[in-house]
């Protein structure tokens, strides 16, 4: 059967997590510049991420979650029945995330002392600001041969990998918190306990056409289920499958 | 040789009216929905332009624009010398052209009252503002079949065509106007007369390694070439293409 996949964060700083994890992965992809419109992506995607490094201390706040992780897993080091070799690989890896980052400059810092960045970032958020006349260099830039734009988005990128890894790591131990189970929601609404969870991931049957509207806070959260079509809240019966990550 | 093909337009009307094309060309490519990211050009560049249309009354503008255009070419029929075959042709193109763009309704009209589009436009401009939590009915949207979503997309561009069509035939007029022809800047700088041209048009040999920065008003203008490589003006010695268009 083919569903819908749906995460949502319960609270502000994983709302960010997600946020700057989809930018980067969009970037990412974007870097390719495999069309001769995709380089309007890579660069959105990296002003976007230099917004929200503006807004937050992403950096010290990834830091605090990645080492409270780390002290979840080593309270489990030397407790009989847990495979302490792959907990040992995985502290390591934790460890070694968590190094990388507290070494890493203040997020985007360097990105933003990048004399080129800097001239095309300005004019970038106009409607339509990215004609030749706006933005003179960027054009110029586009003229060059693929592997040099490909060459300099690395380099662009390279100063966020501390980041990328941490986020990465921090996000994949938080999934794994959850697990799937079945559920149903009555007349197109549930709701239940959260208990300090940070993200809920739902898997919805397609053929039932609806979408979820999730309001949440730390310790209980409601799900209301909107048919797709008339954008009204539904009124079926809906079973779904939902993951509580903690 | 490899060269750089740059425009400029000369007054506002004209500025807006060549972003408008950008957004209309980066809306249609992205409607192939060709990977899993173009979703967001297509929207960000239909977003990008009601936002314009906001902004300004293009179609009163665009109207009037194209009438001038049709009287100029009406002051040469019956002119001996003069291909009237053709002329008749252009003539009852810019006819129809002007006939659907009065019948057209205020551009983007139905786009804005359309729930799903609507519903969306509000946070696309967040920083990293397209993830499903943000936009349920937008990510129930990608999971429709391809072909519903071009159809869709198709629907949505519908009524800008009116526009697109207009907007292109002023353009490719106005762009005719002009041939190029070979100019020199000396030590990076070159200046001129307009005599109320809309557009410039520059092929610039890359070897140059420039770009133009251009300042122009009405009847006069001035080109400085800027060294892409150091960001400061150069004093090269430019032979480049320049098309005056009126």
């Amino acid at each position: 059967m083919t569903t819908h996949k749906f995460e949502h964060p319960l609270n502000e700083k994983t709302r960010i997590y997600l946020r700057v994890e989809a930018l980067l992965s969009q970037m990412e992809q974007a870097s390719q510049f495999g069309d001769d419109i995709q380089h309007q992506l890579f660069f959105r995607s990296l002003f976007d991420l230099l917004e929200i490094f503006e807004q937050i201390q992403l950096k010290s706040e990834l830091a605090k979650d990645v080492e409270k992780q780390r002290q979840v897993y080593r309270n489990w080091l030397n407790v009989e029945g847990v495979d302490q070799e792959m907990l040992q690989s995985l502290l390591s890896e934790v460890d070694h995330a968590h190094r990388s980052l507290m070494g890493a400059e203040r997020f985007g810092q360097s990105l933003k002392e990048d004399r080129f960045l800097s001239a095309i970032r300005q004019r970038f958020n106009l409607p339509g600001g990215s004609c030749c006349f706006d933005l003179p260099a960027l054009h110029y830039w586009l003229h060059l041969p693929l592997e040099q734009k490909i060459q300099d988005a690395r380099q662009w990128i390279k100063p966020l990998q501390p980041l990328a890894d941490a986020l990465k790591l921090w996000l994949k131990l938080t999934r794994e918190t959850g697990s799937f189970r079945n559920r149903e929601a009555k007349a197109g609404f549930y709701q239940s306990d959260a208990e300090e969870a940070n993200i809920l991931r739902l898997s919805i049957p397609l053929e039932y056409g609806v979408y979820p509207m999730i309001s949440g806070h730390k310790n209980r959260f409601a799900i209301k289920f909107i048919e797709f079509s008339s954008g009204q809240a539904s009124t079926q019966n809906i079973e779904f499958d939902l993951a509580v990550c903690s």
